[in-house]
Order: C-alpha cells, then structure tokens, then sequence
C-alpha cells in the first residue's frame, strides 16, 4: 500500500480534496478562471509552464471543476474556452480561507490582490463559522475532531 | 525572473499562502496537529517519507506555523514536539474550507473524517460569507474581484 493509501488518509475529505487541488499551479488556474480568465492565452501570463499547464487543465476538466466550451474567432481555428463548473465556483471558500491568511500572515504592501464581495449588494463578505442556527463561533476556539469516517491511527 | 515570481502571482495572498502551504504533506501534518499529534513518530504514521516529514516540519517551523517544544521521557534523549502557534491555528479555515469541499463532491461513504466544532457549545460549525455587519452572503454570488494589490496581466 503506498503511503498516501494509507486508511487514515483516502477516508479524510482534506486529503481527497488535496488530491484534486494540492499543486500549487492548480489552485492558480482556478483563481484565473474566478477571476474571469478562460483562454489557454489567458492562463499562460500566470508563467505556469506549457506543459504543466495542459496537464493542468486537463485533470481539472476530468475532476470536474472546469468545462471545455469551443470556440472560434473569425479566420482561426477552433479553440476551447474553460469555464468554471458548480463544483469549481464551490472552491471560493477555498480560495478565501488562503486569501486571508496570506493577507493577515503574509500581507502585501500594497494591499489585497483578491478581494471577495456580494455579487448582489456588492459589500465586501469574509467568512466566518456559524453554527447550524447561524451564531458565529470565534475562530480561535474552533476545534478540528475526527468524525465518523476517520480510521483509527495505525499503531 | 522565474515564472513563479511574476508580479501577479507575488502580489497575491493566494499565491503566497501557497508558496507556504502547497504540497500535500504540508496541510497534512498541519491536519495531524490539529488532531492533537505532537510527535515526530505520530506524524510519521501518515505514511510521510522520513525526509519529507523532516523538511516539512523544518519549513513549518521556520514559517512561524508550527513550533519546537523540547521534551524528555525518563531514559531518554530530549526529543522535540511541534506545537501549532497562533498563525498555526490561523489555518482552521482553510482546512475546514477543504474538508467542506471533499465532504460535498468527494464523499466518503462512512461519513466525514474531520468535524469543526465550537470548543466552547460543542457545536458543529460550518463556513459561511458573512458581510461586515454579520449578513450572510449566498457563497453561490460570491465574487471574486481584483483588489488594490492586483498588477495587471502583463500583456
């Protein structure tokens, strides 16, 4: 059993997701694709490597977070756009909880790159725990705890 | 210049979240201290190679998320536990924004391996969007949008 195999790990839902997002140039493309970005042209100005940047594109189609659309302009070949699917616009909680630490831990002179806001009232939205009835939990006191679908360690 | 330090990506949190927190093993160890693992022979039984482990909990430490507490059992050598410091703790929402996303499109059938908790009502909490005075967003509106510290693409 290789060691990402491990029981521990395939039942934990952080690992799953990792196993899908972990590679930093991953979560870049899909900040791109948030940030309006469909193009292949498009999502080289990042600097991700040709090469890695098919790969990419490619395992996030099959996983399901972006979607290939054709297209063509006038004179040019057929080309495909990637859009975000429902299960890719579900990462922004993702890409907000690694905002805000980088903006609290490792802040940016000029201020945050990304900033997250209501797309109806346009007010600027953080987030924030809140328990099923919706009362807010202070972060500082939030406890991760194994749940129902964690294996015991092994010894 | 390298294609990682393009003024956009080093502009942005995500990016320097990630430049931290991006390889798998990291936000797992990371997961492990938060399940209450202080030992280098507790993290070990992830299934992390030895060297990985040790330049991960080295990095961890020098990026101010974890820390060394040295510790001794009687008939032993001092030995050193990693503690999470507060921007240690800080991650609990990435880490719930992750398992949040495993648990809704990658299940695992005996149900989730980690449950974030209000350590004081015991509550299960969840994320959520929240304005400045409280209101929730609809996270299915929420946008993301270039802030001030956003360069433009270069062309």
């Amino acid at each position: 059993m290789k060691a990402a195999e491990l029981p521990q790990n395939t039942n934990c839902s952080i690992w799953r997701s990792l196993e899908v997002l972990g590679q930093k140039w991953t979560l870049l493309i899909v900040r791109e694709a948030f940030w309006g970005r469909t193009r292949y042209a498009e999502f080289r100005r990042i600097g991700v490597p040709t090469d890695v940047l098919q790969a990419r594109l490619a395992s996030l189609v099959e996983e399901g977070i972006l979607e290939r659309h054709p297209y063509r302009r006038p004179g040019e070949r057929t080309r495909d756009e990637y859009v975000l699917t429902p299960a890719g616009r579900d990462l922004v909680p993702i890409l907000a909880a690694l905002a805000e630490w980088g903006d609290e831990h490792r802040p940016n002179p000029r201020g945050p790159a990304s900033v997250f806001v209501d797309g109806t009232t346009g007010r600027p939205v953080a987030l924030a725990f809140t328990d099923a009835v919706g009362t807010p939990a202070d972060p500082s006191d939030v406890k991760m705890v194994r749940g129902s679908g964690a294996m015991a360690p092994t010894p």
